[in-house]
């Protein structure tokens, strides 16, 4: 069997097992979720072993500290994977919503249903917990899933799917509805992209390499985000006070995600006074400064910024500083700069306030916040699948709803149109 | 200019331009509509003379009867271009809707709030009415737009463009919003179709090969529909004088639509009673049948039905009959070969029909109804940009709010993240 025929053997597998997934009761399906779980603590052993593999080939292969870190399971690792199922267990499953009804003048009743999304590709790199996270919150859903993980971590990816799959076997989940592409190919990949007939939605987490290469091959819909270059504007008429606690929080708490601030821009009415403060507490945390020629003047050490990293995402403890002329200097460098991520505003000034949050074309735009709240538990969404910055299906945080479509259901009584 | 650096400059414009209109008022987008609708009014003329060219270029070039009338514009068909923008004045704007709001333990306030697309660009083929109804359908939204007609219209096509432009001219919507890429090229579409740093949507209407060629060419993601391979299912006890009603009107009203019948499954069941006087009635009406063994048993003269017609598209008077066994084997067959668009059963049995309903994988799913109903205005969606049976963002008919996204207004008092 060709990769390909593998490949489409598998997805008409998932195709198949998806139209029945999508009847399986919500009981059902958590009871389900519960044996995976419970399967994942009982096989720990098995999962480790697996993992040992996979962590001893990436030092071989010099893998850094950070991504031998990423791949490494624990038994407090895959504790936490079994409990991650659990929680999805307690989510409200979205399918069978009726969303709107209608009864229009001829008499038919339109429903608009919530149903499955049908069969989800997650294409990840190294992070074996993605594996029962993504099956967990797609079979929640109602979906088949089809995982391709990265080479790193294909022993750890078997494994967890050997046992996630025979859990389901005396579930009323069809055991088909769980896929893992094995291959450690990237051709792999580039087949299940154009398999459009049979997956309805890619979701690709991982670096900007991975999703640009996934978002310019695939022929199916692909909902993502390249990185998050966030921004916090200190207004003029900030809280000075609340400013400084915003920015130190949006940068240093967790500077490696997405929703970190990466780029300050500060109002040149309070510059010189909030700039000096504020880069002191930076530094003394580790942070590289860099900034326009505005900045360097007014706090002596600061680098030149290029003109190509206003666009940046560093994930580091660095960050770039740009000194804004008005509420309209700093909406307009967003727009230009950005990517549509997560940006805040600190103000008092209830019209620049709104301003901003109109004018700021992003997934989330705050106003006296920090911008690392993007997250589907921090917005009340629960596991979250993704984060989008694209405009159709999905903006921000994409929790199992995102894993929905709907459907019309026409109740008729013989009408036919004139 | 490169033909690509003159698509990147329309698509620039139309971008910032896209920023501004998404703060316009509804009643100020709402004048520049009806200052639209007036110019084509005012402009028939001009629009007409342009228009003779391309009907007579279309003769020349052998187009056929049908392609010429889809081209040709009259008197008539200018004011219904007019009459359509003043419908699209009274739907609801959708822009500024507060669609959900939540307030978070830690005192966050989070509003979804729905905002326009953005940029917007629309490829069809050739009917030059085409042209001013999506421009005023994505202004009504708040979108800027790049329009992209087939090259048979172009001269229609920049007639009335230049007229809608010359209407904005004393109105809040920006004049740059409207966009025509004027080159008949179709590396013009290829290189849109890759700026998907400025362009958020891409609607293309026309024929399955223009469709496909735009999915697989686009990195900006693409509400489509490649065909209708619509069916009725006649089911075991089905009021058989209503089956006949709605499979005469699926088939007979408008075949060369795309929630036109193309095939009828009919329960062994009630076969032999049904089909005799349907077929007589599709007979009589001209409709060319083809089939299954099964149905050629029963009613002489029908065609055998290749293995590769179940699902092919005909948008003409033909039709292919299958008998199948029970409303489960109704299901199957419509899951493997429909097209997911519109699908209904007849049926006075509530356990089938719910079973259909639920079972079978398409954006529209009727019980006692004619799959012509299919439409954004019978739906009391308003006007249509287009139809979808992808599932993501927009599934069935696309009105207004499939022109729309949201972003999350975060409101804090200086809310970190712990």
């Amino acid at each position: 069997m060709t990769l390909k025929e593998q490949i489409l053997k598998q997805v008409t597998l998932a195709h198949r097992a998806a139209l029945k997934l999508a009847l399986v009761p919500t009981k059902e399906k958590d009871k389900a979720l519960k044996a995976m779980a419970a399967a994942l603590l009982k096989d720990a052993a098995l999962i480790l072993k697996a993992n040992a593999l996979d962590v001893s080939a990436g030092v071989g292969a010099g893998l850094t500290a950070a991504l031998i870190d990423r791949l490494t399971l624990n038994e407090k690792r895959v504790k936490a994977m079994a409990d991650g199922i659990l929680d999805i267990i307690k989510l409200k499953d979205p399918v069978g919503d009726v969303m709107d009804t209608k009864r229009r003048p001829n008499g038919l009743v339109i429903n608009k249903v919530r149903v499955p999304m049908g069969v989800v590709g997650i294409i990840y790199e190294s992070r074996p917990n993605v594996t029962s996270d993504c099956a967990a919150l797609c079979l929640k859903s109602g979906n088949a899933v089809i995982l391709k993980g990265g080479k790193e971590a294909i022993h750890s990816n078997k494994a967890i799917y050997r046992v996630l799959k025979n859990a389901l076997v005396k579930s009323k989940v069809p055991v088909e509805a769980l896929q893992l592409i094995e291959s450690t190919d990237r051709a792999a990949v580039t087949e299940l992209l154009k398999m459009d007939k049979f997956v309805d939605l890619i979701v690709p987490r991982g670096g900007e390499g991975l999703i640009r290469f996934v978002a310019e091959n695939s022929t199916i819909p692909v909902v993502k985000h390249y990185k998050g270059v966030c921004h916090v504007y200190v207004g003029a008429k900030a809280d000075l006070r609340m400013a400084e606690e915003i920015c130190f929080n949006a940068k240093v708490q967790r500077p490696g995600t997405c929703n970190a601030m990466e780029k300050m821009l500060v109002d040149e009415k309070v510059s010189k006074r909030f700039l000096p403060v504020m880069c002191a507490r930076f530094r003394a945390a580790g942070v590289e400064l860099r900034g326009d020629d505005a900045s360097r003047r007014i706090v002596s050490g600061i680098k030149k910024a290029s003109a190509e990293e206003w666009s940046e995402e560093y994930l580091d403890l660095i960050l770039t500083v740009k000194i804004v002329k008005g509420v309209d200097a700093a909406i307009n460098h967003i727009n230009t700069y950005g990517s549509r991520h997560s940006d805040a505003i600190v103000s008092r000034d209830p019209k620049a306030s709104i301003a901003f949050l109109k004018g700021v074309d992003a997934a989330c735009v705050y106003v006296n916040a920090s911008t690392r709240f993007t997250d589907g538990y921090e917005f009340g969404l629960g596991a979250e699948v993704g984060i989008s910055t694209d405009k159709l299906h999905v903006r921000g945080p994409m929790g199992l709803e995102g894993l929905t479509s709907y459907k019309y259901e026409v109740l008729g009584s013989g009408q036919v149109r004139a």
